[in-house]
């Protein structure tokens, strides 16, 4: 046993881990990791519970890593070398904070005795990712103290219910080894025991959800849904409304579409100024994150709309700050709470809403614009497939006119809304297995294309539809468009390769889709492999195609 | 005047870094950047010490920016949009503060009112870099108070100051911004004052001056210079060794070679053993950072060799822990007053050294080995040209192998040493318009392959020689190389795709060099554009080659 302590701790570390949930690690190759690396390979040897997949760009694994916790409703581990590696974890950490993803970050790192004296490769770690983690910890794995063993089974275990617990969100294990790195592979692995670790749930008391259940029951009330990605049970949404007779202004990424109550396209609706006065609520109980639309909030406050704010994550998470009341409980619990209330048999203002769903409906069906088609194509994928949507223009078109049939699993990183790391983050959902499509544009594409390279590395079948506007699609919204001079340097940023150079760099199925019947027939039939199916665009002619269609829905409204 | 109180102070905020020596600027594009974007691209046109450039992917561009300071000798200003945008400038950062290189981020923000309310895109950037900055300043740009505009002048500038100040680093300068955005185009451009701030120069005693001047003229002492890329000039170090005879220990990345005093190899001879005892020094006087050669430190130490370790930014950092004396001074300003001090005629110690260069030169002649050979096809580059070199084994190789008899810039991210950026560093490096050419691995090519886009973004030449040996060959020389179950998938880690399409991507010439000849007539004509070079190699052979060329070292030294 030539390494028996480094060993022993590692194994109880993984062990920890594991026996708080942690199933999947994403491991970015270095030095320093190797004893982990070699370990963890040997635990996935070993045990059937746990899968280790490496992703050499540790910017994109902490996104796959984000990808993989939203959609398997886990934690997830990443583990990084020393240096600079670890600073590429964090992009993804600060999305992961906000939209409250347990990412369990292992960053390896020189020793104690290394640090600050000119070593290679050593840089301070220390609380590394600053406010945007849960909690920091430093586990020593080479001190053969009897108290050390039972402190890292102790601490990691705590460290990880932390990361889990509402509101969620990602959390950094530093670990400082000196060389020898080289772990005893073939060793007995020690049992470890878990800690029952019971969180608890936080309800309303009976007051608050009785004067609730009044307020839906006898007003113009609403629901509105913002996103959520993690915690909620969507079809306890539908339950809600139908027992109250609620319209649901369902974002995109709020998993409640598709419902005979859920209503899409509120940005465009009110963008269009089509809503006539009794479609506004007095009351609306507002679940999840911040929606995808920026109107709809401002619309709530503009007509002074009794905002209820629901739910652990979100509590003051309210740009608008309109929420009379916040209800920091678990959502789904006060749900649960409400049905068990008498509920409403009026249906007088959802009717109305449904009828403004119809036209909105018929009006976009009627169109074959390039963009604004392409939520409407969307709506071809198979039943449970999962659909991951770059920010920026695609999420905005999804928000608006996506309205499938079946379920299909929508996501997005709405939480910080980059552009980076979207490629990842779309792979990391694809490890549920299930058919995965990311829908994205060239520049977002192009942010994260080293993302491309876990189709083959994780033997991932994935399709990606890349509109491709040659850069950056939504300034051309915004007024620097006026700014011609300056524009197309400072903001178009045109990419100067072909996607079919892309498809065939990484070896995927290449199409450049001409009409939608043809996307809708592609994206009817899950990807073998990789797969990218490009639909050319024009920043210019889109921003005309939005207006156009804008003035469609005037019509018929108001034609 | 629409936007004036925004206009007027972004007008500062620029006139001061101009005013500070701030010349370049490189700018992701994103909506909250835009008012400094534009007003950036009107400063470029009327003004011509200003050049604006755009790179998307902040990652690449926080490490093109790192490349420009470095070879540029002048802070570089970084503009990023608020959100997961500004956390992609870390890995950089953190490099640009172990090898004190002066990059001011300017982070624009949301603005105070959308803090931590649930508002996209809105994360807390205050100290986001946390200890990897010399300083974080927040500057208001929209108060109308006759305060501010005097504060921005003055704070701005003295951050400037603050990061060029040895020991140089980065400072961060966050931007929060409120709606409306568009600034004012073709307003007058106000006046800003340039602060005149004399920060001096740190000297030496002349007590020290003599007692360092006595040992190196009265012992067998050597010069160990490691790498420095902001603040020398490596005449001076030619100047030294001659005054006191002396041979240098001169790290690939201290700009000392060529030079007759030089010695490169140790690294290779301390591995092959081969160095007699009349060949260890008494005294070594120590400057720059820690040396690329991991034995060198270990053998002063082994050989209790007195240590005198020189210079602002590397004092304290000699992770050895021998160093005795620490002359925390300007480097340059001791070597001239060491030149003031009479010199020495003794030359045997010296000659011994020059003997062990000329067999390490013979010798290595001899080899036609793949990866050994590529630092003596190095050589071939014009005089004045550029060379960036990867991290791992290609930065190994060079230090040992690489002589060139003309003036050669080497350079690397030799730090903190990540794998992360490199692309973009040598493109950075390229922004001065000299040859240059970049050496790494595959795997290193691929973690900063968005780097590529400059090449086309910025109208660069760039040769890059890509030594392919399907994934990370360093692991190949460490113990884990034994775990062969576990191995290929966990270091190994080959690329799935071929260099050839890289080239097509980005529209690269292309050629596979098959031997050293060709590689030295290509290496001679500088490219036109971005051109690619791949060698083809083999880790395992490259082991087993790299132990061949010790024994002919062992065979040539005692044979």
């Amino acid at each position: 046993m030539a390494n028996e302590v480094l060993t022993t701790n590692i194994k109880h570390l993984l062990g920890s881990l594991v026996a708080q949930g942690v199933h999947e690690f994403v491991v970015s190759p270095g030095s320093r990791t190797t004893p982990f690396a070699l370990l963890l390979a040997e635990m996935q040897h070993v045990r059937d519970d746990v899968r280790v997949t490496v992703d050499v760009d540790e910017r994109s694994a902490a996104f796959f890593a984000l990808g993989m916790a939203k959609t398997m409703h886990q934690p997830v581990a990443l583990l990084a070398t020393s240096g600079t590696a670890t600073a590429n974890y964090l992009p993804a950490m600060m999305e992961a904070h906000v939209s409250h993803v347990p990412l369990i970050a292992l960053t390896t790192d020189r020793p104690a005795e290394l640090q600050a004296i000119g070593a290679p490769q050593t840089v301070n770690q220390t609380n590394l990712y600053g406010d945007n983690i849960k909690d920091f910890g430093a586990v020593e794995m080479q001190d053969a103290h009897a108290d050390v063993t039972r402190y890292i089974d102790y601490r990691v275990q705590q460290m990880v219910v932390t990361a889990v617990t509402a509101p969620a969100g990602p959390v950094q294990i530093n670990l400082p080894l000196r060389k020898p790195l080289m772990p005893d592979l073939g060793a007995t692995w020690p049992a470890v025991v878990a800690q029952h670790i019971i969180t608890g749930q936080t309800r309303a008391d009976w007051q608050t959800v009785q004067g609730i259940a009044a307020l839906l029951r006898d007003k113009r009330a609403m629901v509105l849904s913002g996103p959520d990605e993690m915690t909620w049970d969507a079809t306890q949404f539908e339950r809600l409304a139908d027992h109250f007779k609620l319209p649901i202004l369902a974002d995109v990424l709020s998993g409640v579409r598709p419902s005979d109550h859920a209503i899409n396209g509120i940005d465009a609706l009110l963008e269009a100024d089509v809503l006539a006065d009794d479609l506004v609520p007095e009351v609306v109980i507002r679940f999840g994150g911040t929606p995808v639309s920026a109107r709809v909030v401002a619309w709530l406050r503009a007509k002074d709309v009794q905002v209820i704010q629901v739910g652990q994550n979100a509590a003051g998470h309210d740009h608008s700050r309109q929420a009379e009341i916040t209800v920091a409980v678990d959502e789904m619990g006060l749900i649960a709470d409400l049905l068990a209330e008498p509920g409403s048999d009026s249906v007088a203002f959802l009717a109305r809403w449904q009828t403004v769903k119809t036209t909105l409906t018929k009006t976009i069906a009627s169109t074959d614009m390039t963009e604004v088609a392409l939520p409407l194509a969307m709506t071809s994928l198979p039943t449970d497939s999962q659909l991951f949507v770059a920010n920026s223009m695609p999420i905005r078109d999804m928000d608006n006119y996506f309205m499938p049939t079946r379920t299909i699993r929508v996501m997005a990183n709405r939480g910080a809304n980059g552009i980076d790391g979207t490629v990842s983050t779309a792979f990391g959902m694809a490890m549920t297995g299930k058919p995965t499509t990311f829908l994205t544009g060239d520049l977002t594409l192009f942010h994260d294309m080293n993302g491309l390279m876990m189709a083959h590395q994780a033997q991932l079948d994935m399709t990606i539809v890349v509109v491709n506007n040659q850069g950056g699609g939504i300034f051309s919204f915004l007024p620097q468009a006026a700014a011609k001079a300056f524009f197309e340097p400072m903001f178009g940023t045109p990419l100067p390769f072909e996607i079919a150079d892309v498809a065939k760099l990484y070896h995927a199925d290449y199409e450049l889709v001409a009409d939608q019947a043809r996307l809708r027939e592609l994206l009817a039939q899950p990807a073998q492999g990789l797969r990218l199916l490009e639909v050319k665009s024009n920043r210019e002619a889109n921003v005309a195609e939005h207006d156009a269609l804008l003035a469609k829905l005037r019509e018929a409204f108001h034609g």
